[in-house]
């Protein structure tokens, strides 16, 4: 048995970053594991899971308009659009990216680098209800 | 000891996608494992394992076509082109893409979303045999 | 309890890649465990870690070509220029690839395929001094 598990709904206000760090410790507290491994998986296809830069907002503000220009919206080349204009290239950002995500535990906490933060990326334009699952394995 | 493992194997007939989600669900409920982690690797570098929307196909035809023009065959910029002009080419799709996936088990099943399903994606033109190994802990 | 975890520095000279396959296969012999799972976490937001082709070192030589392309140096595009030319396009491409992986164990060693290595792939330009924390599960 994993010693914690956790589901965790964030709303999104659209397209952009939120962070889940904090979210993830204290999930990882609460499991009292001091060694092991926190597994985080997002249940959808338009959004993304990553770990970057925590310090300068610049750093998402550029990812997300590095993205948008290899991915464009509306781009004519894409069959699928019934959904919208954002909903293609949010499927090509999630498979150039990532859906989950495995963190070391250590000393009771998520090891993550002086600058690493945990990032739910959504692609879509307009706000969405976004699911994760978390597993804690000691 | 992980409560499961075992190794499935795909000939896939090309470049293109092949759901594996039923696979991996049968090694699930194989296991007996209520709540855990399945972990799904594949021993190849021109090949890759992806979650992506499972509705409409032309959500994967408009991936295969996006990938295609950011990776072109035959591009002369490559200087390994020794073994065909989609070689390259899929080793820098397997790079960009995921080669190994872990997906969390709840109820005894795979916890994916609704619109969620597991790929192998081919990359390389011509047929191959494919292995990948699953592990399934609790 | 993980059976082995352990701390890997690498010191990088500088843009390029490193294999690290064999320092990994020495913690999973060391840890004794012979069916179980490897999971490797690097501690940055400006390298990567990545499964690629072990045999042709033109693979790699394509790959840094290809990524030089995709994302820039000093693109003027860029907001985060401060620390470097080089340090958004390291963000960038440390987000289109991975910066942590599992590998699975079986007979004891790393399960990977036979043209599977494990790389540590420096984004940066200068010199860095890389952590990689190593968790094995059984």
């Amino acid at each position: 048995m994993p010693s914690e598990i956790a589901t965790l709904e964030v709303a999104t206000p659209g397209r952009g970053f939120h962070e889940i760090s904090q979210e993830l410790q204290n999930v990882v507290v609460q499991s009292d594991v001091s060694v092991g491994l926190c597994h985080v998986f997002l249940r959808h296809t338009s959004a993304s899971l990553l770990i970057t830069e925590n310090a300068d907002p610049d750093v998402r503000r550029d990812l997300e308009s590095f993205i948008s220009k290899l991915a464009p919206d509306g781009d004519p080349a894409y069959t699928h659009s019934m959904e919208g204009p954002d909903d293609m290239p949010a499927h090509i950002r999630s498979v150039l990216t990532c859906s989950e995500l495995t963190i070391p535990i250590r000393n009771g906490r998520l090891a993550l680098g002086t600058w690493q933060g945990v990032y739910l990326w959504e692609h879509r334009v307009r706000p969405h209800r976004r699911r994760i699952d978390v597993t804690v394995i000691a």
